[in-house]
């Protein structure tokens, strides 16, 4: 599993000629480690002095950003795995009239689950924004600066995915599901602007 | 070494009751991330026919992206050693008058420390920045929403930055080098929005 990997190897084969992992799985991980800094800032709130009113929603924060990170942190690989499926598609024989159905047939199938993962992507990265605002508007001022990476690191995670999925989108033959996905994706960035701007303003705000 | 961790245990450890890893370490993962995505352009084109042209500049950004890619990765670890260090001053002995003096040197120092590691972090991600804007203009376009994706993670981490640099700046005794440090994050913020911007729209063009 490629998040089994060092951190410092994740780097170097990010960095490698291979084209994955690439941008989908940064994506990915970047939302992760948005997810990962909201649950922070929860987990060092809960049972602080002063913040006994904010505990059952910190705790209903924080449950939700764990869900949210383990979606994110599957994409990793679930971003390479569409990558490497379209990519033996586009390597299928196509001689014949059938080779040639077969394979345009696999590539449709492949560039749907490689349009798929980042949609997926922009969803949890969307969550990851609201579940910021969540936690810095009511977390403990001493990490609201984690708050603020967390909203950063999920509006960016969200902006690369919608990236990856205008890549794959125009190339799909059924157009009902590229343009709803392309709709979709403009919707989650329209919230996600505005969302994230607020959120970062707010901890701005609260650093004096 | 924190990078020699597994990417997994990294956001396990993130997203922790424990305050290291923080929001710092974050920045520099993500910077690292989007430098390793710019020598990622870099490396697929090179080498490939019709971009002989631009051979030169891009194996100059791949290795000044490797170099940056490096700084950053040692500024995960020194973040958190940074971090460590704050927290151990202020835990110092307070009771004698010498104490007292000793303790507040300490905390001055370490509190320059962690000032500094973001500065740093900052610095480098404007870095980022810069070599994604030439690796994007140049490089292959069948891997230009990578070179879209390095770009938002460089103005990111520079942007996470800025928020641990906001944080110390108001306690450093030391004015002229807190207020020049609070002055450089603004230079290096004006610059990172108008290019990564500016990126982000040439990278969202050649994707049509």
């Amino acid at each position: 599993m490629i998040t089994d990997e060092s951190l410092e190897k994740f780097l170097d084969d990010l960095a490698g000629r291979a084209p994955t992992p690439g941008g989908g799985s940064a994506a990915a991980v970047i939302g992760a480690i948005g997810a990962a800094l909201v649950s922070m800032v929860c987990n060092v709130t809960l049972g602080k002095q002063g913040y006994e009113g904010v505990e059952a929603d910190l705790q209903a924060v924080r449950d939700e950003s764990e869900i949210v990170r383990a979606r994110l942190t599957a994409l990793v690989a679930e971003d390479v795995a569409a990558f490497d499926s379209l990519m033996a598609a586009y390597k299928l024989p196509k001689a014949t009239e059938e080779d040639k159905g077969r394979r345009a047939a696999a590539i449709q199938a492949a560039l749907r689950r490689a349009t798929e993962a980042p949609l997926d992507c922009a969803r949890a990265a969307a969550e990851v924004i609201e579940l910021a605002r969540r936690a810095s508007e009511q977390g403990y001022t001493g990490v609201i600066s984690d708050g603020g990476v967390g909203v950063l690191a999920g509006y960016t995670a969200l902006r690369s995915a919608a990236l990856n999925v205008y890549i794959n989108a125009p190339s799909l033959k059924d157009r009902s599901f590229a343009d709803e996905a392309v709709a979709e994706i403009g919707r989650l960035l329209e919230f996600g602007a505005a969302e994230s701007d607020a959120v970062y303003r707010l901890v701005r705000g609260k650093l004096g």
